[in-house]
């Protein structure tokens, strides 16, 4: 577990191997990294966990090596087990403060907030971060719900001004400036980098706007 | 985590919820041993994350108050959060080395063998006992594979006369006898109780045996 820095958000890829194309995610974790990632987080809802934790453990040395900060989603187990800084927690998910207890107070605990109530929920669990969205309609996640918009980036950061909120779900190069206007810290995009023909190139894209 | 102690595995029930006709685990749980199971297993692969924790975290504590070892089915980070006794982990789980780093020396680890491969495969890990089977046909476990009897029990043990065995798949009240002839420490069941209409005389029943 790396020493807690201070978060840079700018650009939050999550790898989803659902839509890699069959590509290995950490081939496609190191292709974001040339491309300037700043931040990495592993969402795989599907393969056996030892695979899971095999891939964890290459793409946490791969950001360690780069100095850029790794989450996995859900699983607080094969985050601790394959070196990663930290989880990204959903409601239905273990509770935070069970993660913290198991990961150590420098890990990185992320959550994810569509609306006030939601961020009331979260914030007693003092999130490192909290994801916002769908800022877009999206196909990668199913039971993502309604689109939000940039206005809930707006919403949620008058609520709570200290929690860096990165936006979610359907940003494309095309409509990131409009979250990033909005006041969020960055974007987080999943089939924008990961199912791209050329990972690195949409990544600095996106890296650059 | 308690401290690890002979292991009693003569009964040893499964608890899956999808097969408790809506009942709730924690209550089965206390039907078992109040039947006199000698040990529990939450194996929930469908249910919220935050849900299994629950039930995990109220079964560890019924079985705490029982002297009952308690064990999670796969899931490392669940184990330990609720303070169960440890964990059994299957082949595309967490290695056994990595929930011993988490769970400690003290930790029951199970996995299991369904031939001599397999057996060889798991002794590196030091489990502390082997589920063997599917003994007869089961319904319970899809991807059981077809039964190999008691006599694997015997072959097994044969092999490897030190690691505890438990036969699992299949097995009632009627075909039990043979299990536990055939040199099985114990047997596991899932339906047989779990699927109960009187879970504590069905628990009673094998446990008599």
């Amino acid at each position: 577990m790396s020493t807690k820095r201070a978060l840079d958000l700018r650009l939050y890829v999550v790898l989803d191997p659902a839509i890699a194309g069959g590509r290995s995610v950490v081939e496609i974790a190191r292709q974001t990294i040339a491309g300037g990632v700043t931040m990495l987080q592993l969402r795989d809802k599907r393969s056996p966990d030892r695979n899971i934790l095999d891939a964890a453990t290459a793409i946490a040395q791969l950001c360690r090596a780069a100095s850029i900060p790794f989450i996995v989603n859900d699983r607080v187990d094969i985050a601790w087990a394959s070196g990663a800084d930290g989880v990204h927690l959903g409601h239905d998910d273990l509770p935070p403060a069970a993660a913290r207890r198991l990961l150590g107070d420098d890990a990185i605990i992320g959550m994810s907030a569509g609306n006030l109530t939601e961020l009331a929920a979260a914030l007693p669990a003092l999130p490192d971060y909290l994801g916002v969205g769908p800022m877009y309609a999206t196909h990668t996640k199913r039971d993502a719900g309604a689109p939000v918009g940039p206005a809930m980036i707006r919403t949620l950061r008058e609520a709570a001004p200290t929690i860096p909120l990165v936006g979610i779900g359907g940003i494309t190069a095309e409509n990131a400036a409009a979250v990033l206007a909005a006041g969020a810290a960055g974007i987080a995009v999943v089939s924008a980098v990961v199912a791209a023909r050329d990972v690195e190139a949409a990544t600095r894209a996106l890296r650059c706007l």
